[in-house]
């Protein structure tokens, strides 16, 4: 592991750290926030997933996530969202190849040898986390923004026990039925949608729902909202009854400015389930 | 004027809009963030003056600003720190010419015809300001951070009865003697010291002072001190007794995660002195 950069960020550290992933097959980035009390031990670690065209640095400097943090006692990482360098393929859309690994385990040519995001958030990422840093393997708590919300929604609930809770920022909900998903999954997993299900939320939250709380918020005034489609998720989780709360804020969009504005909500949610 | 973009944050508006200034002759653009309280009359204004290579938008996204302003009920303006464009001079150095404006009125070719920041912070951007948001003339104060640190402790010095308090984070505090100041000064003001004294925070504290609070912020492990010289600044406060606070912060550095570590106590210092 290589230390790119330690800055002193409300009273505890923000790091940005490299370190070379057999998932992936790659050198990945990724922030990690450590509040002033994991100098003196394990700390809860709440897991934060970006959308497309994010690196692990844009919800590290936009999000305002570490004042929360900081005030929870919590530990923030911010992983990137695909491999990237030399070798790896690309494609000239922004949302597929670098920047769009849409956390799945892709089969398919020209993907298959490098974007293994499941594995990697779920498997590599945490194995260095728990080996390196002060953070708690036990009290572990997962969010994300639009396909990073679409990530963390779909890796909390595949994995029981792991998260003591979970949340989303206008995530992508149904990417088997969405603009944001067919052609995703379809170029990485392939046309035999069986294999897609466990990546879409709507569908995991018909089939299995989650263990823990649940908290969502969604910009009314999203400019995707017909790419993210809120309105299957939201019916699938009362369907289910599934513990957990579904805002839909009005007049925000799907900026970072509305992510920031509910950050300190998402924290203090997953500060109480850590807490717990 | 144009509006460029308005996002819903923090109950508020973060818009981003760009004016012709009479000043620098040239288009400017800058951010206002207008807290919800903004629809129903004006509220307190406070400035932000951004440090070398910056933009309006730096600090609109990473200094967290909006959360600590929507709270307190006040507007916060982010204005660019340099003219810009086909025709305005420059130079390969980061801190000289473009996005380094250094808050004065150049005199000297090829800088004169364009670098106005001055004029422009302090005359053209708040007549736009004042007639065209809801915004309170008779409530302002004034923050910046490095060089816009800088600039806002000799605005608010040259214009008693303007600002109701002052702060800065890491600023530039002695450019008539350091490495970021010297360079500039002769370049933009030319090597007749004397005409450099207004543009010198501590020269003008030693001077004249501040007629209301003033509250400085400078991290311990800044890499810059030497070409900030806080010791500078901090004897000449004490020196004058002007009432304020000069706080070295143990470990923090120059970046962004300090002046957003910080942002939380600046507002509320200034919501204080504006709310009194």
């Amino acid at each position: 592991m290589k230390t790119i950069s330690e800055n002193r960020c409300f009273g505890g550290t923000q790091g940005v750290y490299s370190h070379s992933s057999e998932a992936t097959g790659t050198e990945m980035t990724f922030g990690l926030f450590l509040p002033e009390e994991a100098q003196h031990g394990p700390v809860p670690l709440l897991w934060y997933l970006s959308g497309l065209t994010c690196t692990h640095e844009n919800a590290m400097v936009k999000s305002g996530a570490q004042a929360w943090a900081a005030q929870q006692g919590l530990a923030v990482v911010f992983p990137d969202t695909s491999p990237r360098g030399e070798g790896v393929a690309d494609d000239a859309a922004y949302d597929l190849g670098q920047g769009a690994g849409f956390y799945v385990n892709a089969t398919e040519t020209p993907w298959a040898p490098h974007f293994k995001m499941w594995d990697y958030i779920t498997s590599d990422l945490p194995q260095l986390l728990f080996s390196e840093f002060a953070v708690d393997e036990d009290r572990q708590a997962i969010t994300g923004h639009s396909m990073g919300g679409h990530g963390a929604l779909t890796i909390a609930m595949a994995l029981p026990d792991r998260f003591r809770s979970a949340s989303a920022f206008s995530p992508i909900t149904n990417p088997s039925v969405s603009e944001w998903g067919r052609k995703q999954l379809t170029a990485y997993l392939g046309e035999d949608e069986d294999t897609w299900g466990r990546h879409d939320a709507t569908i995991q939250m018909r089939e299995r729902g989650f263990d823990g709380p649940l908290l969502i918020d969604q910009g009314a005034s999203d400019q995707f909202l017909d790419k993210l489609i809120p309105e299957a998720l939201a019916s699938a989780m009362m369907a289910r009854r599934q513990t957990g709360h579904f805002r839909m804020q009005k007049g925000y969009d799907h900026s970072y400015f509305f992510v920031a504005s509910f950050m300190e909500d998402h924290v203090n949610f997953h500060a109480e389930a850590l807490y717990a």
